[in-house]
């Protein structure tokens, strides 16, 4: 098997059942523990400038690898419990972006996309 | 290339790229976007009991597929932009994570790791 | 003066000034910090049931309560920034509220209000 | 009665009351509410320099306030279901800030607290 996200799937649903946590893992709870871990994420940057923020040090990009890490566990450990393939969802997705955010109209605009279908 | 990570990757640089999008994508913003996106996704599970986060409707998961989606695609868009291999970063975290919660420990309890370091 | 908001403001401004912290608190970085405290308030209620979370012990009240600060303190900050008068913007807030979720059409549904629109 | 936090929170138990809305809202899923709200006031500032944070058009600006009024809302309604005497909790808050962070030590910086106790 060489998909990472099906790899670290087994591996997290092991962790899990080793130390009895299934109890605690309801999507629900997943869904409030990832959001818990971005904000835990993005307090890496809070008082950083943007020019800051892409030249982190050693001591700091240590940290939000860790973070990146907790990000992506508790979501693959959500998409699990869905039975959501998180690969086959982000295709999707991009394709609806794609659609949502045409190139030729959004160029160089942050604006969202519910802008551009008045 | 057969890793979804990388392709991925690749894919949403093309994507920002043909938007002209870089000069926003600093990794403070996109550490920002992505918390945004997680509790997009939380917010479909908050007024849900836990058992009703289990059963979700059509409609429900489909909301849910796309919020998991985002907070991926973001995830992915800031490690590249901090050159962090996401799937190393997540076995290396992973060990952490068990010398932090001993599962002969922790059996069965949802306190953080610090209550097992006093 | 009686009004709590302004004697919060009036300290927090006075804490930052003191500190030389005014360079950090660009409302983009105090809207930051508010989602990092208001995580920090939810990760005290994620694994606890929801009936847990109505019978706080003592210790669980008392991070609750900082934390519940915490929010408030960034929220008053940034509000301050604004020159937004928080106690009419919430009364404002909730008149729209009531028009967006008229009571004998929402009654004991959690359905978000764009629900109600169609 | 003067207080706007008093005022504030009997209104909104009686909307909720209304609605029939109790039943929803339970302190864990209050708290998730709460960083929903956190997250979208934060999304209006997201793409946005710091110093674009600080000169908001009107349009951004009314947008802001409506989600500073979000938060302040659920907030009082948590701090109401737990018993929590918001003020009091500021200046308590605020005393611990104090003793953590001594302004001849932390003048100018942006370290987090634990790294003055080390």
């Amino acid at each position: 098997m060489s998909n990472p996200f099906a790899q670290l799937h087994t591996a997290m649903n092991q962790f899990a059942a080793e130390r009895d946590w299934d109890q605690f893992h309801a999507p629900k709870n997943l869904a409030m523990a990832l959001t818990v871990e971005a904000a835990e994420l993005q307090e890496c940057f809070q008082w950083l400038t943007e020019a800051q923020s892409q030249q982190l040090d050693e001591e700091q990009l240590a940290a939000v690898r860790d973070e990146i890490a907790d990000v992506q566990l508790y979501l693959i450990r959500l998409a699990g419990k869905l039975n959501v393939d998180i690969e086959q969802a982000c295709w999707d997705k991009m394709q609806k972006n794609a659609a949502r955010y045409p190139a030729d109209q959004v160029r160089g605009s942050s604006r969202k996309y519910t802008h551009y279908q008045e």
